[in-house]
């Protein structure tokens, strides 16, 4: 990896110009060139094992919970009976890990470009990877575009669990990729997109809310806080068919009891409702 | 600054070890090495300028505005009457800048221990030492602990703007120091201290608040998005005189019209409340 030095590594991103995020590496676990990007798992003092694709960290073991429950778990909340769930991305399996915990949820499908990174993941990332034991769950491996154009509404949750709008996955941030998630879901139906961070690039969360806003009668935008990423948060883009939703009050609320049985350490209904309380130069920028 | 390497400044601190934020310099406009501690200005190609203290950053043109009307509303809004309010710390002014917009706020005093902090926010960080401006502000040099020592059931709020529990700054998270803020409040008087992530520490957090809550009848912790602070987020720990108090609760509610009118950027009276509803794995540990 040309961008580590001295046992650090350093994430440096067009998105995210002038300030960046440095690891301390024990030891480079794999390095491959798949056909779709490079691959990196680090195992770091700090941060335990880290997934690192084209130079830019996607999860570290001690913070990805936040990240994972977050995504999966707003929009599966949002939706009175979630029962069918498509995954687009998530090669990792967090995601899979979590939307399984839902004890509404029956089937779910998902479909991730690069086989590589489930391999990678299955053999350095077990903590994520034990998603993809679900039964609940049919993987395939390829393309959401293709795959969502020949599934037409068919599910009731739709999450995106994408890289950042550089490179490869930009097309997952535009109208057209936003339209078919439409057409695959049945009615009521929820989507949820990985949408960038507030401090870093405003005007892109803003044009990818204005784009879901294009294509869905409503649509929010909320974030949670994971140290990792730039900025110290993410933010998530929802879209529902259901021009009633309320997106900060989740139709299904969890006891404490309930947050135990299914080990979650970031995500509550209360940590949902405050999720969706924008900082007020974000909520003007976005109203 | 030995962490000044090819224009960028690291960020390198025990609290935080296996990880580290750095930031692209355009110029370095200040060093100096103080009675108190090492002093530095940076001029930065995307956070503006930028105050450093002993290899620290404390705030950045970009972001300060979160952490200063955080620290700053939450305790005067959770207070009934907050017409007196004593500032330890915050040499850079940011935060006299914000207590002075609070309308029931009718007289502020200061007291920070390093003139040249002072100095050199004057000189190179206007947009927060306007906040010495203020008509309401009594400016003293000086030592906290001294200055509460002969004054006694004197404020209605304090405020403690320090740098992090290393170095001088740790007198600042001890029980003796809690408890002479309690000395010198009035009845139903509020303490808000900075007080540490709990991504990075939650240990220090954890002890910060059960040394409040030995000293107050009520305490809390909330917290603020700041991303050029480690984790990307800072804490406060609040403690209250008055023990039937619900922080989570404005007692002074904002309009957009007040926000506009004090120029909030972060805070609002919803953002009050969200702050309060913590991370389901730090609410159990703080619990």
């Amino acid at each position: 990896m040309d961008t580590l030095k001295n046992n650090w590594f350093t994430e440096t991103c067009e998105l995210w110009p002038g300030g960046t995020f440095s690891i301390e590496v024990k030891e480079v676990l794999h390095s491959e060139k798949s056909e779709y990007q490079d691959i990196h798992v680090l195992d770091t003092t700090s941060f335990g094992k880290v997934l690192v694709l084209d130079g830019i960290i996607q999860c570290t073991e001690k913070d990805e919970f936040s990240y994972q429950e977050m995504i999966s778990f707003l929009p599966l909340c949002c939706h009175k009976n979630p029962e069918k769930v498509l995954i687009v991305g998530g090669g990792d399996g967090g995601v899979a890990r979590e939307v399984a915990k839902h004890p509404l949820v029956k089937q779910i499908v998902q479909v991730e470009i690069d086989a590589k990174v489930i391999d990678v993941s299955k053999k350095y990332l077990p903590f994520m990877a034990v998603g993809f034991d679900s039964p609940k769950l049919t993987l395939h491996v390829g393309d959401g575009f293709e795959f969502m154009k020949n599934h037409s509404q068919e599910f009731d949750v739709i999450i995106t669990d994408s890289s950042d709008p550089v490179g490869p996955a930009v097309s997952l941030f535009q109208e057209n990729y936003f339209a078919l998630m439409k057409s695959a879901l049945k009615p009521n139906g929820i989507v949820c997109s990985q949408a960038g961070t507030v401090w870093n690039d405003l005007e892109l969360v803003s044009n990818t809310l204005q784009i879901c806003k294009n294509q869905f009668p409503s649509a929010s935008y909320a974030y949670a806080s994971v140290p990792t990423y730039p900025s110290g948060q993410i933010g998530f883009v929802l879209g529902s068919l259901d021009k009633d939703i309320v997106f900060d009050q989740p139709q299904l609320v969890f006891t404490a009891e309930d947050e135990k049985a299914m080990n979650l350490r970031y995500y509550s209904s209360d940590i949902h409702k405050a999720a969706f309380v924008l900082p007020t130069f974000v909520k003007h920028r976005l109203a």
